[in-house]
């Protein structure tokens, strides 16, 4: 038995909404061997997560409900709501009152927005406190550019934050079976509060993303030859713009607070430069002020950028860089990693950048410091050209 | 013989400024069996540059002059000078001077300025219009994050665009001049004027700069346990965050114009974002307009991103992604590269990202789509977890 197939989680798992994430959580857990029912607005896409193995579907519209017959069809000890953001918590409601003794979790990029229309509920008398103990908020760290359960995948959560976000009143046992739930789809729970929580994003996640698009929205209307100069620089800062505005549209309104507050200090910066460089633009170069300004915002960049934690949350570490000019040719990169492979050097990183206008890539072997000279060695021996990194 | 030691250029070739760029160039030429001198205004810098085999230091305080005996010591054809951009002009003006018949290049990343300097020497009389007329800019789009003599590598250009800015008084032959040296090199000419590469570089390289260093900037104040949620996107995008801030200051100072200009319009997007989210912070998620500006910018940015050329300068191309779960023990990626080098299979491209927490990596193989079926069958007969693209 593989150890991760050992899971903690009580069956059966009850998944509402059977898109990328959901249709992911129902394949892992069913693989280990949970029970998982499915459920979707969308009759075609809820047939598609069953016929991938994600869940079945319940007789007569879903597991048994308050007042039914508990032993004929046990309910779900947990239900994970994965719908979009802007309807997050209305599922949550429901689904706390229709299975009354289940757990409740989601899996919504935002927890703020989610926690108050549930208190709301509460204090509308539509959920009562100890439903609103059930609840227990969720974040996994994980997506693709592709949505839908066409791009599922149960290994989807391994290796990745799960951030589990209790509110006051939620109960021990529902914390524990949201935190179980991630060790058992791979994932390392996180532990945070719904403020910290969207703060964290907003600066990590959101902010990072309207940059990517409004970057690349600069590139709209720029000339053929101007994009013919991008480098890896300009293609690493725009990979995110490709994202779906319906699906972010949500996030970004849905975290508006923190995002807000991250986008107006940015654009603050942004002005001072401008006013910089423009005052450098009508008086020259020497203009009073504008290296200052143009200097202080790289630098303080130097410093935010060296706060980013290596890979694995360790301290970010450095290695030794081999780069090697690899053809464009069939087999080439093959003939890189077969070679690589027979020298037993433990590669740490790989990254590829391909030139701008010529048929050669460079090819970045990261490993430690201390095989750097025998990794530069062998690959020269083989005929490599190796360029310093 | 290799093709890639054909040189076309005709020795001796003189080099002002030993650091990263200027080594580099005169390894290459030397390699390829032209003759270069060089000259530093830092001894120490100077000697490295030799030591490392990037040209001679010339006897009596440089090459041959204006007057002296030439056939003791001929003159460069061509002087390339490789000082920073705020120095450029200057350096320009006196090399044009004291090689009355070298052609003169530079490596400037700003190209409106320095010439504006230089027609400025000419209208003060410090320089003739013939002199000008042996001067054609030149940009390399190559570089590291690291600099200096010690960082440099002859092939640093290999694959690289190199743009030759000729201005309206160059002549035919210096123009071919610069375009052979940067063919010597490896590189790609491209041919544009100042004012299209100062506005090209503008978009594609000046403006990521500074939203990557602004973005980082964030970082500084964030809690750790923010910055534990980071993910591939954040990395990505702060990635050149790392750059010299005096190197940058120079740039973006010297090409105000276009990068105010680009700043601006970035500055205006995002106070229309500040002011939509905000309402929508005070208001709730429903605020007329907080959806359709969020919506906007995703999608606008979606069209930019789509215009990047992809890899080789062709139209971006889509491969099929296999993406594999690598245990981070020693060995499992080269053990990857000896399967994958094994199967014959032609890989594009490869990108590593790495878990957020747990010792695993998801490293992504792009391959034709006609190879992805047996890519895929082949590594999981070979027992890796592959994951959906």
């Amino acid at each position: 038995m593989r150890m991760s197939d050992v899971m903690g989680t009580t069956p059966p798992v009850h998944v509402v909404g059977t898109g990328l994430l959901g249709t992911s959580i129902g394949l892992a857990l069913q693989r280990g061997g949970v029970a998982v029912t499915l459920e979707d607005a969308s009759p075609s896409a809820l047939a598609l997560a069953r016929d991938l193995g994600a869940g079945t579907i319940p007789a007569a519209g879903g597991p048994v409900r308050a007042g039914e017959d508990a032993a004929a069809q046990p309910g779900p000890s947990l239900a994970v709501v994965c719908v979009p953001p802007d309807v997050t918590a209305a599922v949550v409601v429901e689904t706390l009152t229709r299975f009354p003794t289940a757990f409740v979790t989601d899996v919504a990029s935002v927890k703020v927005a989610v926690l108050a229309q549930l208190e709301a509920a509460v204090a509308a008398g539509a959920l009562t406190p100890a439903d609103l103990s059930r609840y227990v908020g969720g974040h996994p760290m994980a997506g693709r550019e592709r949505t839908g359960a066409a791009a599922a995948d149960p290994d989807l959560f391994s290796g990745r934050g799960w951030v589990v976000v209790a509110h006051p009143t939620s109960s021990r046992a529902a914390v524990l079976a949201v935190r179980t739930l991630a060790v058992d789809l791979g994932a390392t729970p996180v532990t945070m509060d719904a403020a910290q929580h969207d703060e964290a994003v907003g600066v990590v996640s959101h902010t990072p993303q309207v940059l990517s698009s409004l970057l690349a929205a600069r590139l709209v209307g720029v000339p053929e030859a101007a994009l013919a100069l991008a480098g890896q620089g300009l293609r690493d800062m725009t990979r995110i713009a490709a994202s779906d505005p319906r699906l972010w549209s949500a996030i970004l309104v849905g975290n508006a607070g923190p995002v807000a507050a991250q986008l107006a200090a940015v654009r603050d910066d942004l002005d001072e430069l401008v006013r910089a460089l423009g005052s450098a633009a009508r008086n020259g170069p020497l203009t009073h002020g504008a290296m200052a300004a143009a200097s202080r915002a790289i630098a303080v960049g130097n410093e935010g950028v060296a706060r980013i934690p290596g890979k694995h949350g360790g301290a970010a570490r450095r290695y030794a860089e081999v780069v090697v000019l690899v053809p464009d040719a069939p087999g080439e990169l093959g003939r890189l990693f077969a070679e690589v492979g027979a020298m037993g050097v433990n590669i740490e990183d790989f990254s590829m950048e391909h030139a701008q206008a010529q048929r050669v890539g460079l090819a970045t072997l990261s490993v430690l410091p201390e095989s750097g000279g025998a990794l530069e060695q062998g690959l020269e021996d083989a005929g490599w050209r190796v360029v310093q990194a």
